[in-house]
């Protein structure tokens, strides 16, 4: 760019900054400096914020051009191929939140750049404060590539398309990855008292990196991943991901749904799919390739067998509901609304207190000696009328520090079904509380 | 008893004493000397023991005397209705286990009253050692009390009978009760080096009552709980009983059974059954009066619903099982042999890792970022291998500390059915692992 023309640039910046001030509204501007703002390509702005910023033009400010510049920019974000997207459609959500998180990285490069361009120690701690407050807010964006992870790609992985989840999943990782060792470098600079330059320096330095990364991010979902989703992805497919995708939440305002699907839920399991030629066909080029690449065998594993129970968050046989109880650390004894026992389990990892199938049907108060059935019997009653949402104790078995929780159980409706008593050894983790922090390990 | 028949009667019990340690024998001793023995009343053995150690006996030689007694005892233990009870039968077992609690009781007993008459410390640590072992080994005897509270009483309750059971579980939780603060006293007494003579005596007293206590449980049991089961119970139930009771463990060597059952055992809530006038008139007198107090209104619940899964350890219907899962502390997943995700469990009390139902069905590598999958796949491997019982690890999920396992599911016969990983937070446990030391209760 020479330097004529950035200086005219730089120039027109300006102006739209003073306007921005006096006007605030974006849509009226964005109208009146399509132009300008158009004309300034993604690599011509941190040069243009950088030297705004040394001509003393506040961040804030500029941050406000960040704003503008995205909302300009979002006609090249979202293809056309995507324009018939309803708004509330969970396509729709996933590319306002790659907005959001375009916003939140341009401001963290514009605070890292400008970090590395000042020399006073005040400023710099400005400006790294800035820079903090934006990684922290990055790291709100997990909840952006969860639903990704869980909800878009198995979608992606039953048709045989398994080369692009994993490839992406592993840039996201690296990305984040990379957010949490920002932070913790950051962690280390706020302990010491004086800023050591050095290490801001390269905090910066990663700072700029990671809004790189995320920005990337943004374009390969925009770009390759959403148009290949809706191109192949059924209106029930749609509903699942809406439904469960709500349920973990959105970084963005939902607002009014103009989507209005009518097809009932498909979860992945249920999809047995076939990937047509007219559809590979519709796929971007760049998803085109890779998925190909894999040789598109659709996956159709058939997970639930014959007899199994539909748990609603999946499939046990009889026998492994069993089994399943028999795996867990912790013993329990499950009575009913009658204060009848009506099940208990057997751990083959921790053995707590001795019961027998003698004791299936049998009157909870005569479970215990009669000194303390009314200590039982008022725990059972105080879960069952909700004075606490569980009653924990602490005894020994034998040699054992043991965990008593007395826990209601509940339908899905919120009714009442009974009561649970959880018996768990922690000794270990008692005696070795501290042994513990030290092997804790963060994935 | 006049000093002259009892100086007789110690002459006597000295006689037999040498012929012990000459012939050995108990059997053959026990033809000799019936007489002599029979002739001394319980309400004796302890006014003659203690002369003997004033004489200077051995107490080892004394303790000889208690078998022989205990041994010569046993008619009076054993009713004549409980005669034609076969070898190995539960009864048979119970009443051998009574003749063990007694014989300890007897030695408790004896060391207690000696060790009150002594004055020399050294003496006084010696029968106080003997005293502890004593005690010590009494505890075992809460594996006999568990057969009758959790195998024998169910059977009663569920013909009404209640309040036999709840009187004699109050005077076996006293006693043990009562045994565990002796040693808790004990205990004080060890960690001084010098003997307090005054806590001493206390322990003494406290062993003789105790002693008194056991033996009493012994008779009551014996002379009217086991002739009122025996009367009352069928074959199915004496089943279900022995083959809990063998899982439960005896404190008498087992050795041969003679008796060969034929019935399948009966658990008390398949009994539906009402006590008929001639069993009533079978009973013992004591039993009668208490038992008939009551009513005896049988009790005819049924724990079984239509739908609901038989367990073997109890029933749950469908939703009692999904329940049950939310109501527990930690989290599961559930992979199969195939590496799929078939089940997973969210908690209402801990909200570990994210999972949703379009993970049902999926890989379980793919679950995971890239970085992550060599380590997931090679914990799931090794303990589908058998070379770890389970794998554990530690990790955060947000500001909480999560203990993270990984344990084989296995059907009963211990074939392999999948992988389960448990996800439960322990941050509390960890950072207060001191203050719950400080609330641990033995109930």
């Amino acid at each position: 760019m020479s330097t004529n023309k950035q200086d005219e640039k730089i120039k027109l910046v300006k102006d739209l900054l003073k306007s921005l001030k006096e006007v605030g509204d974006v849509a009226e501007l964005k109208k009146k400096f399509k132009d300008v703002i158009a004309s300034v390509s993604p690599s011509e702005i941190v040069a243009i914020e950088q030297q705004l910023v040394r001509e003393g033009v506040a961040i804030t400010d500029i941050l406000k051009l960040c704003d503008l510049h995205v909302e300009l920019f979002k006609e090249y974000l979202q293809p056309r191929v995507l324009e018939g997207v309803p708004e509330g459609h969970p396509l729709d959500l996933l590319m306002r939140e790659n907005i959001y998180i375009l916003k939140v990285s341009e401001s963290l490069s514009l605070y890292a750049s400008t970090l590395k361009m000042v020399e006073d120690v005040e400023q710099m701690r400005k400006y790294l404060d800035g820079l903090v407050g934006m990684l922290r807010e990055l790291r709100n964006v997990r909840l952006h590539y969860r639903k990704i992870q869980m909800l878009i790609f198995p979608y992606l992985e039953r048709r045989g398309i398994t080369t692009v989840p994993r490839v992406l999943w592993g840039r996201e990782d690296r990305a984040l990855t990379m957010l949490r060792q920002t932070l913790e470098l950051v962690e280390r600079l706020g302990s010491s008292e004086s800023l050591d330059v050095g290490r801001v320096g390269e905090v910066a330095t990663k700072a700029v990196e990671l809004a790189k990364e995320f920005s990337e991010l943004v374009f390969r979902e925009n770009k390759i991943l959403f148009p290949a989703t809706w191109a192949l992805f059924s209106e029930g497919e749609w509903v699942a991901i809406s439904e469960i995708a709500d349920e973990i939440g959105w970084l963005v305002d939902v607002g009014e749904r103009r989507w209005r699907p009518n097809a009932k839920p498909v979860l992945p399991y249920e999809l047995e799919v076939r990937i047509s030629d007219s559809d590979i066909g519709k796929l971007p080029p760049e998803f085109r390739t890779t998925a190909l690449a894999g040789g598109l065998e659709p996956d159709t594993y058939k997970i639930a067998s014959e007899g199994d129970l539909n748990l609603g968050t999946g499939f046990l046989s009889p026998e492994e509901v069993k089994a399943v109880f028999r795996s867990l650390p912790l013993e329990i004894t499950y009575a009913n609304l009658d204060d009848r026992v009506k099940f208990f389990s057997e751990s083959s990892i921790f053995k707590g207190f001795v019961r027998t199938k003698t004791i299936i049907g049998r009157k909870v108060e005569y479970c215990h000696p009669p000194r303390l059935e009314a200590f039982v019997m008022q725990n059972v009653k105080s879960v069952k009328n909700g004075e606490a949402p569980y009653k924990e104790y602490w005894t020994r078995i034998g040699g054992k520090i043991v965990r008593v929780l007395i826990a209601p159980v509940k339908g899905e409706d919120g009714k009442l079904l009974g009561v649970l008593e959880v018996v768990e050894d922690m000794t270990e983790i008692i005696n070795k509380a501290e042994e513990i922090k030290k092997k804790i390990v963060v994935l």
